[in-house]
């Protein structure tokens, strides 16, 4: 059964590009970015004809310290409104919003109140009927909203199933297939991405793909989702994001035919921004210890504070991670 | 119509992993390994159940001058044997020979004067008919002997075929698909891939995969590829290889499911020589220039230059690509 979509000359009008540099690369340096960062991230987007563009988390400030990280944590209505003014573009603005770590009845806002388009709710597999109380509350105040599925290479089919059907019989929009350890491979995602689109198909969704590049694969898995018609692709800014980081938009955008689509104002974004910003020591991408933890299928947080701590004694690590289970 | 081969659990015994840190890493440092570097990589790969070693190439000293390379870019037989001594090992050797670079005729001896196994003949597609001179010789003095055709993303389709069958009625006993520019998606490599093993097919010849890594997918396509039912999978230690670099032994045997291989052995390898020698300033592996000449289909030179240079100015770079049209 050959279900490809596409090709690799033509181009498909539902493909969409969510710019998620702020949030997932907020993850690698507490939301600390310059405003001229997010200011340039914002117009480059633009240029580059980047479909959505996320901003960072809409957190509750009873969990988390103002103090203790940069704006785009919390994304305040005043601090979008003062990069995005008039919001005089065809550019979606999204937050993501965690499922038990968002005070969403306070902090989210009717969306004739604010210049967010999309909330994006992130959930474990066993929260699901949380997430679509959230849902329900951003769909009731007019946003579109999508659930993003973490950390799916943990969950059993059954439960992948059960899920769905309850996602499917909500109001949401979207649903997103999400490799949080960057773990799986391509035959996964594409098996995964037939199953979502499944429920999407049956209830008139679209499903999303975020992937991590702990094995040098989230282009990859990005291309095999959206070959099988996943329509929403999460990328980064030179991957920026948590560990191993992401599919990158400069490697997406090469891909993609839309004419719409130009990597140039990318490139100059990466020439400004991404390479000083290397510089000051903020790290993120594929190495061993990531690659050792995607393909064990963990967690990359042992990775992280290994990179942090430069350590190369890969066989001790790899030898700590067998020893965890 | 599905043809993929194997599954993520079970192991195929026709996989050959050939390992080419010498041979394509040479192309890094040219050929300027230590004895111990050469001697921990032997040993590593017996260890991990490599299948062939590649120690680098058969080149002529009356085209190359022997004082401007390590002796690798030569693989005397004394060099050779210096490591290897009584070749008490199941893991074969490989060497790779230029077509219009060897002087084969006086070079390569008899298999049972040598601890070579395979000659691996490289080419571009329009001088195919001297490599099956090539591989003609080596095979009548005992040698496996396979073809690999180079830069192929830059040849026509009546071309391939066309060569296919030349090779097919050699006495060759493999054929290689080499994404000499990193530029292939999995789709054309899975394409190219249904190609090369039907002509294998029909003549009774393996097919192999050398990728390179310029939009790192170097580790996808080699999946992409064996899942089709190629069955030699070049790796290098690290990635190490010219430009970008290769999919890299570490994430191939991470994959692998056939209880010989071993990571372990790998992931010392890199401790104590890949991390040291990254030190000394030896460079390799993706990046953005790396990623638009592969993005492009461009020969790696223009990003190797760049990448030398240090350069980060991605946007000219880019327009200078663009301006050699």
């Amino acid at each position: 059964m050959d279900k490809k979509k596409g090709s690799l000359l033509s181009f498909r009008p539902d493909i969409k590009i969510v710019d998620a540099t702020i949030r997932d690369g907020g993850l690698v340096n507490d939301f600390r970015f310059s405003e001229e960062f997010i200011k340039d991230l914002y117009e480059a987007n633009q240029r580059a004809g980047v479909d959505y563009m996320e901003f960072g988390y809409k957190a509750s400030k009873d969990i988390f310290k103002e103090e203790e990280f940069g704006p785009w944590k919390f994304c305040d209505e005043d601090a979008l409104q003062k990069v995005i003014g008039d919001k005089n573009t065809d550019m979606k603005i999204c937050v993501m919003a965690d499922v038990g770590r968002c005070d969403y009845r306070k902090d989210i806002i009717p969306r004739a109140d604010s210049v967010i388009d999309l909330y994006r709710i992130a959930t474990y597999i066993n929260t699901i009927p949380a997430a679509i109380h959230m849902v329900e509350h951003c769909k009731n105040l007019g946003y579109e909203a999508t659930i993003n599925i973490m950390a799916v290479s943990n969950a059993k089919e059954a439960e992948i199933d059960e899920a769905l059907e309850l996602i499917g019989n909500s109001p949401v929009d979207g649903i997103y297939l999400v490799d949080s350890y960057g773990s799986l491979y391509m035959e996964q995602i594409e098996a995964l991405a037939d199953k979502y689109l499944a429920m999407a198909e049956k209830y008139d969704k679209f499903v999303g793909i975020h992937a991590h590049n702990n094995q040098q694969l989230a282009f990859a898995n990005t291309i095999a989702a959206l070959t099988r018609g996943v329509s929403y692709l999460d990328a980064t800014a030179s991957g920026m994001g948590r560990g191993a980081g992401n599919c990158s938009t400069e490697q997406l955008l090469g891909f993609l035919k839309n004419p719409k689509y130009d990597i140039i104002p990318i490139l100059k974004f990466l020439e400004k921004h991404i390479e000083p910003l290397k510089k000051t020591g903020i790290d993120w991408g594929y190495n061993i210890p990531y690659l050792l933890t995607g393909q064990m299928n963990r967690h990359p947080r042992s990775a992280i504070a290994a990179t942090k701590d430069g350590r190369k004694d890969y066989l001790n690590f790899f030898l700590e991670l067998n020893d965890k289970d």
